[in-house]
C-alpha cells in the first residue's frame, strides 16, 4: 500500500477501489496498519484464512444465501461486526460515531474501544446493536464505571480484552502518535478526576474473576477476547463468560501468536456449541469470512477495513465496506451451495 | 505474458513458440485470461499439475505410445477436448467455427458454449466430433431450444455447467466486453423474442433434475460440468448424470476453490469407473495431461490455451496447438514406459 | 545488512536502533557474520526459531515474570550467556574484558573462548559469573594448563567444544583475518614456549574420555557443546558431562547441519531432566529465547549479538544488548502468560 | 551463471572459485546446462540434495575419513565417477581424453559415453578405471559392437542407458549444435559403412533381454542408468544386472520425473544391498555426496560439474575439480563423525 492511500478490500470491485486521502498522517496510519515484534502475526493472520480452500457444491437451487443471523439478541444483516480498535478520531473528525453510525447502516455490529475518542453515549446515540469493549485498567473502580456508563447507554455486551495484561511495544515508530495519553486526557474530562497514567494503565493482575465482576455490573453478558486455547477458552466459560473471540489482538500483542485462523478450531471443538466463538485478525473479504464460519465461528469482526473505510468515506465508507463484506460473502455462499449461515457448513473446506 | 501477445505453451517447442497478436484487445485478453475474486484458484489450477513428480519405467520396449481413445461413442486422436468458452469472435473473425475445424483437424473433442458468437448450426457444419455446453437459463424453454437445437444439429453430448448459479465478478476490468449483452442479442437474432437480460441470466433454482430433463429433450448424454467433490459426482450420476467434468471453471466463479488436480481423486474413487471422469483447469503441456490421466481422469479439456491459439493462428493455430498437446503426451508416455491411455496407470506417479 | 553497519536486534526497539561502525574492518564483519559451506545452516538456525508459534493465555494474572534462574550455582537475571566467540579484540580495543563486564553488568553469563584476545585472568577480574570453553589441542597438556589456570581464576564451568575436530573452512574470504595466527601468538606469549601451529591446533582424536580429564584437572563441571543428537547427549553424560549445549557452532563447522531449534527437542527428551541442557544459534530475540526455552532448553547462548553489541557499544552495549533481550523475555513471557522460566511451559508452543 | 563463465562449485574454495570461459560458445554452453521440458527436473535435482539436514556426532576421535571404496573391481579414492556425457570435444579440444585423464589422476571412475568425440581407444589409453555407457541403436549389430571394441579396450563395465527410449527435445535452442549428427559422422568413419540417422538413432524396443546380450558379448558387468523406481530395480537385477544407477539423466529426459535424491531410497530398498546402487543428477558438493551415501548409495557420479572444470581448466580442471569433491567429502565425514564410507551410516542424516 502506497504510503498515503487506503483502498477497500473486496472481491466484487474489478478493480477493487482506490480511495487516496492525502491528508491522512503517515504516523496514523503505521499506528493502525503496524503490528508488534517482527509483525509476524500481523502478515500470518491474513495469510492463514488465504490458504484454505473449498469444495463447493454443484446444481444445489440455492438461490439466495441467508446471511442474517442472531447475535445474543440482536439481529445483523450478516456475522460481522466492526471490532474495537483506538482513537477512530485519529482519522476522521466524527471519530466512532461515524463508525457506528455505518455500521448500524449496514445491519452489522459495532464494538466500541475503551479507546474511544468520542464520549460513550455520543457513540451510543448514532449506533445500532453496540457492545462494549473493556480492560482491566489499574483503577478497578473506573473501569467499573465505564461499563456501567456503557450499560445504561444501551451496550448489549462487554468485551473484556483477555491479552493485553501490558501493551506490547509496536515495530513502527509513530511520531505524535499516544493513544495512552489521549485515553488518560479523555478519562480525565469523563471524570474530572485527577488521574494518572498508572491508574489507566493495564492491570495484569487480572484474572477470569473480573469476568463475573462485570457481568454483574453491567448486567449484560461478557465475552472474552483474545483467547488462542482450547483450555482458556473453558476456563473463561467455567468463570462464567458467555462468549470468546479467538484473537490475537490483529497482531499487535504477542508476536508469533498463532494466526487466528489456526486456532479458531482448536477453541471450536472446546466449546462444542455452548456459547457463541467469534474471530477476528485478517480478515478482508466474504471468501475470509465464509472459511472462518466454515471452521465453526459464529460471527467475525473486521478492524483495520474499518479504520481504512472510515478515513476513506466516513460513515457512508463503513457501511460500504460491510455492505461489501456482506455481499461478498452472500455470493461465496451462493456459489458454494450453502443456503445459511446459521447452520454449520465444515464440509465446504477442501479436506 | 506481455500485453498483447499469446504463445502456444508447449515443452516441445524450444524455445516456446511466441506469436503476436498485435490486434488483440487489452479487454479481450483480460476477460479471457483473468478470474474471479483475487485469481488464487486461476494461479492455483496451473501449480496444481506441476507439483507432481513421475516415476517413470525403463528399457519397457514401448515403441509408440497409443493416445488414441473412444469417448461417448466418439473415436479421439488424444483424451483431449476443447473446454467450452464464451465468445471465440472476441478473438478471431470466423469464431468457432474455426475454434471447432481446428479440433476436428487434430481429432479432437469440441466443446461449443452456450455463449458462442456463432449460430450452433453453423460451428455443427464445422465441427468434428462436438458437445453442446448449456447452463440453466432463466427461460427454461429457450434453454431446452437450444440443447434440442444442438441435439438436432449433431452435438454428441450435452454439458451443463453446475458451477455457476450466478456468474462471479472478475477481477480485471474488460471495458468495452459484455458478454451478457453479446449473448442476448444473440438469443434475440435467434429466435426473433425479445428476451430479457433476466430471460437468459443463470437460473440459480436449478437442481440436479434438469440432468434428466436434458437429457430426454436431446435424447443425449449429459455430463456436468464444475463437480469438485466426491459426494456430488455421486448425486449427480444419481440423477441420471452419463458423467461428470472435474472444473473450478478455471477459477472464474467461486475463488479458492481447490485446484482441480487436487479434487480430481476424490471424485474419481466416489464414480468408481461406472462413468467417465474429465477434468480442465490450468492443463498447459502433454505432461499436464499425463497426471491428470494417471489420476484417473478419462480425458481433459482446455479452454485458454485453445483461446490463444485461436487468436494467434485461427482454426490452424488451434489445430497446432492440439496436436503438439498428443505429441507431448505421447512422448512422455513412451519416456514414462506406459503403452497407452485406455488402461490405468497410477503408479507413474512418485508415491 | 549494509556493509559497515551493526544493528541491535530487539523487539522493543522500534524502529530497531541501527548502529553504524564505521572503522570495522569488513574482514572482521565477513570472519565474524559467515559461516562455512553455502551457510545453509547459518541461515537456518534463525528460521527455525521464528516459524514456530505461540499459544498465550489470557487472563493469568502474571504481573511480573520471573525470569530469574540459578545455573550451575550461579544466579543469572535471565537464562542467557553470552556464547564463546573468538577474538573479541577484532571489534573492540578492550576484548574479551569489555564483553565480560557487559555481561556482568547485566546479570548474564559468560563463556569465554579459547580463543581469547586477552589473558584469561584479566577478563576473570571483569567478569561476573563466567566459563570458560576449551577445545582438544594436540598439545593435550596445554589443553590441561589452560583449563587449570581458567579454574584458578574462577571459571564455574568448562564448556568443552566436540563439534571441530577440525576447523571447517568458512564460505566468506576474510583478508588479513587469521584467527589460528592470533591464538598461536597468544599461547607463545602466554606460555613462553616455542609452539607450533600444530601444537595448538584441533585435535581430532579426541573423545568423550577427555570430559572427566578436564573434570579432574578443573575441579569444575563439564559441558559438551555441539551437541546435536539424542545419543550423543545421553554418551557425554555417560562419560561425565554436567550439562550439554545443542550448537551446531553457529553454522561455521558442518554446514546443513540441522537447525538447533529442530535438534533441541531430542536432546531434551534423552537427557530426561538428568543435567542442565542449553542451547545457541539464531537465538536474535526474547521471543526466540521463549521458544528455547517451551522446549525444554535451560538456557540460551547469543554469540553474534554480543559481539554486535561489542562492536558497537562496548560493554555498555553488551549489557544493553542482554538487557533488552531479558525485557523481551519477560514480555514475551506476560503476554503468554508465562509466570517463571524455572517451570517447564512446552504447552506455549502452538500444536 | 553468467553466459560465458564457468565455476567449479566447492565448499572449501572461500569464495567458490571462478574461471572465465571466454571462447565457449554459448549453444554449447546452454546443450550442457539445459534440460528438457520446463527444467523442473534439472532444477529440482540439485534441490533435493540440499533440503537433507545432517545430525552429526560429536567426540567420536574420527581422525581422517576413509574415502577409499572398491566398486565392480576397481579401487577408487573415492566413490566419485565422472557420469556420461556426449562430446567432451565441444569444451575442450582433447575431449574425453582429458577427462579420462584428470579422472584418472584424482583416483576416480570415468563412464565413457557412446557420444564420445573421440575414439574409445583413445580414451582408454588415457584413462583410469573406466566404463563405457552404451544405448540401444536401431542398428543392433552396431550397438554390440561398439561394447566389445570397449570391452577390448579395457572397459571394467558396462553402463545401459534405460531412460532414452527417444531422445527427449531440450528446452533451450542450440544452434549449431548437433549431436545426433556428430555422433553418426564418428560412427561412419569408425566403421567404414554408410550408416544413416536412424540406425544410429535410439531404439525404443529395448527391453531388460537387452542387459544380459550385452553382458554376453562384453564379458563384464552391466549396469542399468535411469532407475527411479523399486520394481524396475528389481526387474533389472532379476535380468542379470550388475547393479543399477538412480538417474533422470540430469533432466534432460521426461521433465518432471521425481529427483533422484528422493528417488534413492526406494531403489535401494528394493536392492536390499544385492547389487551396487549409484546415484547421479544434481551432485555438486562433498556434501551432497554424503547425503547420498546415507541414503544408501554405493558411490556417486558427477556430469555438469565434469563439463565445467573440463571446460575451465582441461584433465587439470577435472582433477582438482574431482579432488575437491573428494575433500569436501572427507571434511564433511570428519565433521559427522562418520569414519568410512565403507559401512552404513543412515542415522547422520536428521529424521
Amino acid at each position: 500500500m502506497s504510503s498515503r492511500s487506503y483502498r477497500f478490500v473486496t472481491n466484487r470491485g474489478a478493480p477493487m477501489q482506490e480511495v487516496r486521502v492525502a491528508q491522512l498522517d503517515p504516523a496514523v496510519r503505521d499506528y493502525d496498519e503496524g503490528g508488534s515484534g517482527e509483525e509476524v502475526t500481523l502478515r500470518a493472520n491474513e495469510a492463514a484464512w488465504r490458504v484454505r480452500r473449498f469444495a463447493p457444491h454443484v446444481l444445489t437451487g440455492v438461490e439466495r444465501a441467508v446471511t442474517e443471523v442472531d447475535l445474543l439478541g440482536a439481529r445483523l444483516a450478516a456475522p460481522v461486526l466492526v471490532a474495537p480498535t483506538a482513537l477512530h478520531g485519529l482519522v476522521h473528525p466524527d471519530g466512532e460515531v461515524a463508525t457506528a453510525r455505518g455500521a448500524a447502516a449496514a445491519g452489522c455490529g459495532f464494538v466500541l474501544s475503551t479507546r474511544t475518542s468520542v464520549p460513550i453515549e455520543d457513540v451510543a446515540a448514532a449506533a445500532g446493536p453496540w457492545w462494549f469493549q473493556v480492560y482491566a485498567m489499574r483503577d478497578r473502580a473506573l473501569t467499573l464505571d465505564l461499563v456501567a456508563a456503557a450499560a445504561t447507554s444501551g451496550a448489549a455486551a462487554v468485551v473484556l480484552t483477555g491479552d493485553t495484561p501490558v501493551v506490547a511495544p509496536k515495530r513502527r515508530p509513530t511520531p505524535g502518535v499516544d493513544p495512552a495519553a489521549a485515553h488518560l486526557a479523555g478519562l480525565r474530562a469523563r471524570t474530572g478526576r485527577d488521574l494518572t497514567a498508572v491508574d489507566v494503565e493495564q492491570d495484569p493482575s487480572a484474572g477470569t474473576d473480573l469476568i463475573r465482576e462485570l457481568g454483574r455490573v453491567a448486567g449484560l453478558p461478557v465475552l472474552v477476547k483474545g483467547v488462542l486455547r482450547a483450555d482458556d477458552a473453558a476456563r473463561c466459560l467455567d468463570a462464567g463468560a458467555a462468549g470468546v473471540i479467538v484473537s490475537n489482538h490483529g497482531g499487535r500483542q504477542l508476536d508469533r501468536a498463532v494466526a487466528t485462523a489456526e486456532a479458531l478450531p482448536g477453541v471450536v471443538a472446546a466449546v462444542g456449541g455452548a456459547a457463541p466463538v467469534l474471530v477476528d485478525g485478517g480478515i478482508r473479504t466474504g471468501a475470509d469470512v465464509l472459511v472462518a464460519l466454515a471452521l465453526g465461528a459464529d460471527a467475525v469482526l473486521v478492524g483495520r477495513p474499518a479504520l481504512r473505510a472510515l478515513a476513506a468515506g466516513g460513515a457512508d465508507g463503513v457501511a460500504r465496506m460491510l455492505r461489501t463484506l456482506r455481499e461478498e460473502l452472500a455470493l461465496a455462499m451462493v456459489l458454494a451451495g450453502v443456503p445459511a449461515v446459521t447452520r454449520p457448513f465444515p464440509d465446504v473446506l477442501h479436506r
